[in-house]
């Protein structure tokens, strides 16, 4: 690891410099044993990770959610709604709004299924799958790149195995 | 590193074992690139750290970023709202509400400013530094000795420093 130990936040930096500060004296506040824990530094760099994406794909208008769900259409045309949504974990009621949102786009389309008239079977349109290829491009030539940069390729596949441990293990 | 080399998420399991799977043949869906993207695998460690937090302070009723506002007012006495907000990155219509339901609970309480009558300093009650005190024991006894045990103590700490890295640098 050339990683230097976990070095407490620096809150003033956390705070944002684009924020507003109050009038009164401001000085950094302490994060004293919160930063130890770990759901609260995942939740720091996931937002982190998560406002690149989108700065990072802003001309195409997608959402990391957005991207997940073409990205895995594309893997596995055919599969129905259900099994997307448990796949990536959306809740049903958010996963059938975010659908309405990228049928509307013409990204993708619900068939009724033919096995199950009840069930719907999800496919990316053509639009959806140029999207999808100009979005893979996007973050992999700004946002990855970035943050294999920031990392190093060997902190970063650690890191990347860590947390698949937790989502598979914890 | 004592940590195996990233593992293709099992998306079998990944998709839950208590969530309903469709009647037809249900195989498990590949994931594919999505699994080497780091903001996906952040986003499932996080939500089952999340999971698992709750899990572990439900006698208390506490969720994260509750507990993050405890934490901050009880190593911070006497901060205003922005501040508070700022420091978590937390935006101010959801902290107000989140403010809103701690204080109904009597676990903190607002007090309007000498300095600057438009601001609001925010404290803890007894009754808050006693339900932040039980929550600390909980979740240092069962959530955090849980994922120490996951992931070691030498990786628990390479982690810490690399989503500090990506919180602070990125």
């Amino acid at each position: 690891m050339t990683i230097s130990k976990a070095a407490p936040i620096n809150a003033a930096k956390v705070s944002g410099p684009g924020r507003k500060e109050p009038a009164t004296e401001s000085t950094a506040l302490q994060l004293g044993e919160l930063s130890e824990h770990l759901g609260y530094a995942l939740k720091r760099a996931q937002l982190k990770i998560f406002e690149d994406f989108l700065r990072c794909v802003a001309p195409l208008q997608l959402t990391p959610a957005q991207f997940s769900v073409l990205m895995l259409l594309d893997k596995n045309p055919g599969r129905n709604q259900t099994e997307i949504a448990n796949t990536l974990g959306i809740l049903r009621p958010n996963f059938v709004a975010m659908l309405d949102g990228l049928e509307s786009r013409d990204l993708c389309a619900r068939i009724r299924s033919t096995n199950d008239r009840r069930s719907h079977i999800l496919v990316l349109t053509d639009k959806g799958r140029a999207v999808l290829a100009r979005a893979k491009k996007l973050v992999a030539a700004k946002h990855e790149a970035r943050l294999n940069e920031l990392l190093g390729p060997a902190n970063r596949a650690a890191l990347l195995a860590m947390l698949a441990t937790i989502a598979k293990e914890f």
